[in-house]
């Protein structure tokens, strides 16, 4: 029921897939489907390229954008992977929700995913590390500047092929002053808005030597709540610790898969309020080992140091980390390469 | 300086000016300019129409995208006058800055306004309530999806003919549980992402019979802030009442030119925090005489009840509101029919 137009031929043989930027390269196709007349018609696959939008689409206006990150993997078989792709879908028709945007149908998510990757299966890429990073977006893309919902949207599939992700070593910021989301707001939508109010803050600390801010709660700042592309983990002694989710916090998937398999391997964990004073404290004492963050994009990513107003504060290198453990355990199950007990992962059938 | 590509032939012959839905028509060209390489490129004045994006454009991803709204007004003698447009140049590189966003030159910013509205006065029509809305936006549009700010842009200006603003009878609905902006977030700038999340809430308000939301504090949901298209006052007794701008308030020009004009004209004004039980409070004691917001669309918007928990206030019916009175003033003001003693009218040389 796709309708799936081929490029005429594939850019694939032009890209160096021993060094790509993440996030620059795109395949040879796309998703793209169009909510009008009051429902979602029908999906097309066609070649990758521009969109062509009016200047008054509402998206350029009112900021009626979301979008969801997944990876597809490829095993030693050439089977082709995707981890707890549910939670990503479920997950963008809640954050279309609270941006008063027509959620999308299921079948059509999976149907439509599922021949994009299989007719750029090339661009996905064997060995450990390497994967396709999805990225499904709506857009309202009606004309007129009247500041209402739309009626007409965009739902949108690109993908990238990606290498491991290396950040380099990441220090960050507590912030002091700056919010990432209001509670009663949109902080647990992956709403495009909730980015570009992170960019000058996050440019801010840079300037002070930090990669990443970690947001706190906008009525104190003294809880320590996400990172704007990654959930927080904190290890004190040796218990894991991580805030809630709420409607300020991204209810990530890679958060909840480490929760689970914390359970799975006895790993003593909290999930409750983390405050500044005590993850400085504990940094002081020695107690704090280890902070890292959770993601699709970069899995785990081990966090070396941390500043909050003028102390800096640098953490030690465990031989034994909880980031490491987690995510070779992580990555093991996307990869087909160890047992999936909890069914976390979806093959896609070529 | 400025680069012109006339549009071969107009479309003004198959506009009815009678009857204009807002935001929906616009005149036979706008302004693009283009930041690349590090700078603002040289702004072009082109016929209207769509604009080719990647669908990896940071605006659809990240929310990189603000606005401003602006009015022109013809006199009975076709001159075309401004209204503090100096206030919305300032404001717009005021939100691009929050967003990471760079500002954009004011030489360009005013030389190509200029063009762009000389090149299509006929769209501005003469008479009370006429005028020509000006939508002047940023937007990110380099390509790739990851999350940091971009480094190229196209700020435009596209203009749309606009007949006097009658939205009905309007009914607010005091925010008891959502928000629209945290302390130390982006509520001040006039930021995309901060529309889109207001929809939602909107829509529900809609269901129970009011137009449009009242802000409160997201702390406490105690204070009254504003109306997320515009500003809010209240006429307590005779005083005039609103809240001060902060950094989750947009600093209005409508708002703080009703303010000059109730000093001007002694009327006691307090500019301090509204508290929703205040209000109620005076609204059961026939103490509050008038509601209304003022923003650049609907110059100053009467609200005639509001609604907080499951209460519901009809508000009475003046004979000499406040309402109508900055109504005028600001209008006369506008049109050229009144002395311009505080220098907001900008006249657009021809």
């Amino acid at each position: 029921m796709i309708e799936i137009q081929k490029a005429p031929e594939s850019k694939i043989d032009k890209i160096n897939f021993d060094n790509l930027a993440f996030g620059q390269v795109f395949t040879d196709h796309m998703m793209e489907c169009d909510f009008s007349d009051g429902k979602w018609q029908k999906p097309i696959i066609k070649p990758y390229g521009p969109l062509s939008l009016e200047p008054s689409a509402r998206v350029f206006h009112y900021g009626q954008a979301v979008f969801e990150g997944m990876k597809a993997f490829k095993d030693s078989n050439d089977k082709i992977w995707l981890f707890r792709p549910d939670q990503n879908f479920e997950r963008i028709n809640k954050s279309s929700a609270r941006l008063a945007i027509p959620e999308f149908p299921k079948d059509y998510f999976f149907e439509a995913l599922e021949e994009l990757l299989k007719l750029d299966k090339d661009w996905i890429k064997k060995g450990t590390g390497n994967s396709l990073y999805i990225r499904p977006f709506v857009i309202a893309t009606e004309a007129g500047v009247s500041a209402a919902a739309a009626q007409e949207y965009k739902f949108m599939i690109i993908c990238s092929p990606a290498q491991a992700y290396y950040s380099g070593e990441v220090r960050v910021k507590f912030s002091e002053k700056f919010s990432r989301a209001a509670d009663g707001g949109v902080g647990f939508a992956k709403a495009a808005g909730n980015y570009g109010a992170q960019f000058y803050p996050t440019n801010l600390a840079k300037q002070e030597g930090f990669q990443q801010i970690i947001w706190t709660d906008a009525n104190t700042h003294d809880y320590l709540e996400e990172a704007g592309t990654m959930n927080i983990f904190f290890r004190i002694g040796d218990t894991l610790v991580t805030a809630p989710t709420n409607d300020r916090i991204l209810d990530g998937v890679t958060r909840k898969s480490v929760l689970t398999l914390a359970e799975e391997f006895n790993i003593p964990t909290e999930v409750r309020r983390v405050s500044v004073k005590e993850v400085v404290e504990a940094a002081k004492a020695g107690e704090l080992k280890e902070m890292f963050g959770s993601g699709t994009a970069t899995v785990i990513n081990p966090i070396v140091g941390f500043g909050y107003k003028d102390e800096k504060f640098e953490l030690p290198k465990m031989e034994e980390s909880y980031a490491s453990f987690f995510k070779d355990k992580l990555m093991k199950i996307q990869y087909n390469e160890a047992e999936d007990k909890f069914g976390w992962t979806y093959e896609v059938k070529q």
